[in-house]
């Protein structure tokens, strides 16, 4: 049986802000950095250790996961990043403050662009300062790689094959995995690894800062999973983020 | 022409209670912190960039990296830990106060201990909790890899390697290379890189959190070499660290 840990990255400025984040690269919060050293903590004296960690290319997911190591005294493990591990791409409401969108379109138009499947939000335009065109980061995708907006089916699509070609050749070598990750791109590894439907994935909230255990089978099937730490703590972090998009 | 840029790491808690570090894990203090973030910035205002970062497996160097690449705006560079970048192990002197056992054991002894190429200090005993046995980060090396004690010449030999087979192909692809580092495992790839006698190595001093760069033609052999920043700081700075075993 293998063990996998994936986190969600701890509050970041733009959560506290209440506003579309996607790929822009902003900073945790003083909360956001307390939780990441809280998830490192609870981890360390659940007995959990680590080979190897994954993250994205975005400093609010490699910072959370910095100081989880930190906090195990694990700085020097080696840590890959990917793109493919970044947040949904949220077009052209990366900015926008939720609740003011809420009000101008409506809950029921940002809940589809907040968890709608298969609908991306507004695309970005190419030559909006907001596009990644000039981020060296990127430099290297083929054209057409970075996205100018997303739906979580667009998400699953880019984060399966980092799972595929890096995560689960690592897991089944028998590397003990920790991944540092966002809202979208857990909700697309977790979509695909408990097999939820298109429909019912709308429902699914992942708290931040909050380490995720999936216990898995030779197979990399899921036996069984659950959030470390205080269960009611848990879901009530689930509903804050749940309640983000209401005006 | 190649660039490669070496750093020591930010002023650890132990350079300031001035005491024998080596492979001990201690931390950056705010100060080491501080020249890291500005060594970060130095870097980014005077136009380097890089691909790919190489350190030790210890925090001071890499918390020192962490920073750095922070300031410059790259906390998504891979980063590559090797145990071979590690600080020159102190053997038994670890823990100890340079001055105190300057004082004990005189100040040409202590700098024989220092800075004599080919005379480690009295070794380690395998049974000291000081020891590395039970650490994982060591636990996949070959016995007798992991040192009881080193003379530079030692460090010489577990750095080069490294280098021939992990740094070196990395800036001949083409790919920028930053190494933050310690203060023997860099005098190892100065002593190297420049061609320095046994002898004359003894008189060379690193100073903590400067950068340091180097011209390497098409066989990576030194065109140039230079500290970046204030001449005059650079200069007190190494002095500095010359100073830090007399009694």
């Amino acid at each position: 049986m293998y063990k996998l840990v994936l986190i969600r990255h701890g509050e970041s400025t733009w959560n506290l802000e209440n506003r579309f984040t996607g790929w822009t690269d902003v900073e945790l919060t003083p909360k956001g950095i307390a939780q990441a050293q809280e998830a490192g903590r609870l981890l360390r004296s659940e007995g959990y250790d680590f080979d190897l960690a994954f993250t994205s290319v975005l400093k609010r997911a490699t910072h959370t996961l910095w100081h989880c190591l930190d906090a195990m005294d694990r700085t020097w493990l080696p840590v890959q990043h990917s793109w493919r591990l970044n947040e949904r791409h949220y077009g052209a409401l990366q900015g926008l403050n939720k609740a003011e969108t809420a009000k101008q379109y409506g809950d029921e138009q940002v809940l589809v662009w907040r968890r709608s499947y298969d609908t991306p939000p507004p695309a970005l335009d190419p030559q909006d300062p907001r596009s990644e065109a000039a981020d060296p980061r990127y430099a290297r995708l083929a054209p057409g790689q970075v996205p100018l907006t997303e739906c979580l089916k667009d998400t699953v699509a880019r984060v399966l094959p980092y799972w595929n070609e890096a995560i689960a050749p690592a897991i089944r070598s028998g590397q003990r995995v920790l991944v540092s990750a966002h809202g979208n791109s857990m909700r697309a590894l977790v979509k695909y690894l408990d097999g939820i439907s298109d429909d019912a994935i709308v429902g699914l909230n992942i708290p931040n800062g909050i380490p995720l255990v999936y216990e898995l089978d030779a197979d990399l099937k899921p036996l069984r999973s659950y959030y470390l730490g205080d269960a009611q703590a848990v879901a009530q972090a689930a509903a804050a983020v749940a309640a983000q998009g209401k005006a």
